[in-house]
């Protein structure tokens, strides 16, 4: 059943152009995937929303657009170079590779292979480092190696101070950025919920030790009010702390925003109090005084950190699995996404009834008008009845349809993706009423 | 002269918190930038402006967001493997390289080093491949070799048909994206005018053959108008038709959109026609059978593509030098950035006039009608013409002051950042007034 829904949602992604393979045509290169026409405008918006949410809306957060290619100074600083590793065991019978914390406790006692099934066949863990690596310069002899980024976060601590004194900001304040980040994961799956290369949504909050551990409780609630925001069911939303075993060694607390996907209860985001671990860290390396002086109290301190930092591609299959429906109708079903409005990719689809009687010209002029404002869709083949069915998979919160009345009294019908209804509405006002219907305003 | 007043922006920019040297506590790596709080947001606008010029106002384009990391055979078959190449030469005196084609021809007659000065001192060409190579999958040995895309194009073509079946387009049509790309320079500079690792705004046209002259010369005036839309001088733009000398081997015709930067005309974009020799190679490559069948006239094709290739950071640069200016006023010289309001990072400042009185509330209270909308700032720090001279040197082109006369009609002054004048505006009609100011509408 989960596996069917997850099967279903992947090939809905393709057949209407949300999610493709990369590389389809030379076969798919693993792990990796392309945003098609509809999905690169889900993104956009997702990205949109977080954006406003974080940045737009609060004034004690800037914003930042860091390189993927930074000093490789910054990942030993960082911890990765040395500790950024997954457990690597080779299958000497059938030449697999597994990660041997994946591997059933009981069948690694017995060096028993998870995929041939031979006992005494699994080599010894070896540490394998999960950064891309690279060479900058002319030639690679000599060339600097450096990482593409596995984390958008250190862009932004080695950036603080440059920011605070830029923006004038004072402690506490945030920054955060969207980017791309890769991980060269040994188990990457489920479709785009761990890939090799993803989009990050981070922001790293500043503040004094001491009032750390009530800002960390204010964000949890904030971001976990995000998702809500954007229309995901709440009762498909859960916090899950981590216990003091599970702890990374620079963390003082850490909470997962979860969400239950098919494949079960999964991180969405996490929301870190990280202690004054990296800047500290940074300072050590870099010999730079990192320390921030507080001219109301005459205090200096290094600030503690709170992340909040959630994965873009996972939001997005996130909006997608959480907005599918198969709607058992009285004489059919209906495929539907029930995007929020706002995330829709297509936010209007235009049809006439029929194409001929002035309604075509008709139409296209009002799909003239939508085209100054969002995407929108026009289409005039097939009954209109399977028109909407098209629009409902592809999410299309709103239909306008010029039909005969329309050529009497200049009203078109707006019919509603979730509840079917359709209301009568003046096309001069068609704009500002589906502006409101969209963005609330 | 040239030279000093990139400085100066590189400076403004460090300054104020547009760009930052990538990873500038551990000494910077070199033609890597960080976007800060202004930057980030100014090059958000340019793409939105792009994505909006381009997909949302085109019912014929749709958008995509394909992988850095693609299969590499992509490369093979786009001819970047064998040909994407540089002559690098060493001096064997002091050590430096340099590009072949960019040392002067009597120089390189005479073997002459363009740094030591030493003549029969440098090194036969070696052709260096651009790409940044690295390795996906576990072990290094046995990995894929995968390539840092060079350019995004490629990640179009590869995707034509998933996104013409799946979109139900018809050619006509074309397919814009913007994302990153890199490429290994030997001699990057300029700010952010040539760097490593940058991003691309591109849109590929794809078209009957026989149609392609037309379309070119369309787009490529299509353009050009863009950026005067988005507020470039237009003197500072002209055209440059590459001569038949200087066409790539795919192209057919290709116009450069040039600017006329401190250090001289450069290309700011390229609008090329690539005959259907992407295609073509990507149906040998992969096999896959990549023609066009036309419904109506019952024939079938190779699409020819035009490709339509801006800088986004290149773009972003341009804003700011053409934006760039030191004014002399009467008693006093201003350092203002003319932005389009709707590039601009920050819409408006709001300032009390002073800290007392009630103005403060009042001007806080606008503050948080403002940030429902847009990025506003709030100072109170200094006089009120001292706060001004900050908001022009960010190139904010509105500042909204609570005086005494507010207290009594609740009118506001709005003070235009290029002219310098001040409106009464009422304190309710702020917002819509604002944003037709920004937006026109």
């Amino acid at each position: 059943m989960a596996v069917e829904i997850m099967d279903k949602i992947v090939s809905l992604c393709k057949r209407r152009g949300f999610i493709f393979q990369s590389s389809e045509i030379y076969g798919g290169i693993n792990a990796c995937y392309d945003y098609g026409p509809l999905g690169v405008e889900l993104k956009r918006n997702v990205k949109e929303q977080w954006w406003r949410a974080m940045v737009v809306e609060n004034e004690d957060i800037v914003g930042l657009d860091a390189a993927i290619l930074m000093h490789p100074r910054v990942w030993e600083a960082s911890g990765h170079v040395a500790g950024f590793t997954d457990p690597l065991v080779d299958c000497r019978q059938c030449k697999q590779r597994f990660r041997q914390d994946e591997i059933d406790p009981k069948k690694w006692e017995k060096r028993q292979c998870p995929a041939c099934g031979n006992a005494n066949v699994l080599t010894d863990a070896r540490q394998f480092n999960l950064m891309f690596k690279t060479h900058m310069g002319p030639v690679e002899e000599d060339a600097t190696v450096v990482y593409l980024r596995p984390e958008t976060a250190q862009g932004i601590y080695v950036n603080y101070k440059n920011v605070m004194d830029s923006s004038r900001k004072k402690i506490p304040f945030g920054i955060a950025q969207i980017g791309k980040a890769f991980r060269n994961e040994i188990t990457p799956g489920n479709f785009i919920f761990r890939t090799r290369e993803f989009e990050q949504m981070e922001m790293q909050y500043f503040v004094k030790p001491g009032t750390d551990e009530e800002v960390w409780r204010e964000w949890k609630d904030r971001r976990m009010a995000w998702y809500k925001r954007i229309g995901i069911h709440p009762e498909k939303l859960r916090f899950r702390q981590h216990g003091p075993d599970e702890l990374a060694h620079y963390a003082k607390a850490a909470m997962d925003v979860e969400y239950e996907y098919p494949i079960g209860w999964k991180e969405l985001e996490g929301i870190h109090n990280r202690t004054d671990f990296d800047l500290s860290r940074h300072q050590q390396f870099s010999g730079k005084d990192l320390s921030y002086f507080d001219d109301a109290t005459r205090e200096r301190f290094i600030p503690y950190i709170i992340e909040t930092s959630a994965g873009c591609d996972r939001t997005v299959l996130t909006c997608l699995i959480d907005a599918y429906e198969e709607q058992k109708l009285e004489n059919d079903t209906r495929t539907v996404l029930h995007f929020d409005p706002k995330l829709a990719p297509v936010k209007a689809a235009v049809f006439p009834l029929v194409n001929r009687d002035g309604m075509p010209e008709l139409a296209r002029k009002i799909m003239d008008d939508l085209r100054g404002e969002f995407i929108a869709f026009y289409d005039d083949s097939g009954a209109v009845g399977r028109r909407y069915r098209r629009q409902d998979e592809a999410g299309t919160p709103f239909c306008v349809t010029v039909d005969s009345q329309t050529l009497q009294d200049e009203t078109v019908t707006v019919r509603d993706r979730d509840s079917m209804n359709q209301d009568r509405v003046a096309i001069r006002g068609l704009v500002p009423e589906l502006r409101k219907r969209i963005w609330g305003k």
